[in-house]
């Protein structure tokens, strides 16, 4: 059965790829839902995947979660960086006196009865004023537990090593070895 | 053709009631996808709806705007209020130093066909410390124009004379006079 990762993202596509072996992309505009547990927004993608075609499939979740603000923005850091970006999460960090925040990669698979099964990776870190210009999205702002730089401040090849996407899809693969 | 008003709440319905003359209400779980934009939201739920049964749908959006924060949390606020709270809120507008915000009811109504038609009540207002115990939600923290007092110390007779729902429903009711 085919195995199908719903992304447009070329990179995350191979960084799949380089840990799962076969694996096609589909780009697939599926809706999502209001929620701050990404598990129950990647769950309903999944079900409507599975309508899509027969095969197995996987959708991913990358969202930042500040202690302070109780697991805001979360899934919904989209919408605060269109809003109040990189420089308004920082500001909102310092006012609630906690820099402390998470960064989490969640899978999602389902064969083709749809149902879900998740696998995470993620890092620990601080919060602080935008630094550094590689990356995208909230890597300027994201200092990750054991570091002196920002997402923003790592080169790729230093980024590949600290790769949460990757743990996810390493916890993935040892599933699918086990139960195929 | 029957007038549905996709809504589990009495009161909202006896408010459309009140205005509309028939019309039914539907207690419909429609998935609420992710946008920052309540027409957004509506539309997709229309969408939903039209799918159910035959008839005319009416669905229902009250969202709160921070002018500091560009427009957060907007149709998010559910999820600030699970998460930060009305304290959270205040904080963050004396964080960003604005206080400025606006109130808005956005009414979908879409017949047979699907396509939606929106009609707006909104009340710009003033975030402020939590204060009162009557009404729900962030009722407490906003204060409207030209009042000194939160919708949370309004009474509920006071409330109905402020009603931005009403003034959106009138307005519905208004297109279906010279629609229908």
């Amino acid at each position: 059965m085919d195995l199908l990762f719903v992304t447009g993202n070329e990179g995350k596509l191979a960084e799949a790829r380089a840990i799962l072996g076969e694996i096609q992309g589909i780009d697939l505009d599926l809706p999502e839902i209001q929620d701050i547990d990404a598990r129950k927004i990647i769950e309903a993608k999944l079900a409507e995947a599975v309508k899509t075609q027969p095969g197995s499939f996987i959708v991913e979740d990358t969202s930042l979660y500040l202690d302070g603000l109780n697991g805001l923005p979360g899934p919904l850091i989209k919408w605060f960086m269109k809003t109040v970006g990189n420089e308004g999460l920082a500001k909102m960090a310092e006012a609630f006196a906690n820099t402390g925040c998470e960064a989490r990669v969640v899978i999602g698979y389902a064969d083709g009865d749809g149902k879900a099964e998740f696998f995470e990776g993620s890092f620990r870190g601080t919060i602080v004023p935008p630094r550094g210009d590689n990356g995208f999205g909230w890597d300027p702002i994201f200092q990750p537990e054991g570091y002196d730089k920002t997402f923003a401040e790592f080169t790729q090849e230093e980024k590949n090593t600290v790769s949460m996407r990757r743990i996810a899809f390493e916890k993935l693969r040892k599933h699918l070895v086990i139960n195929r």
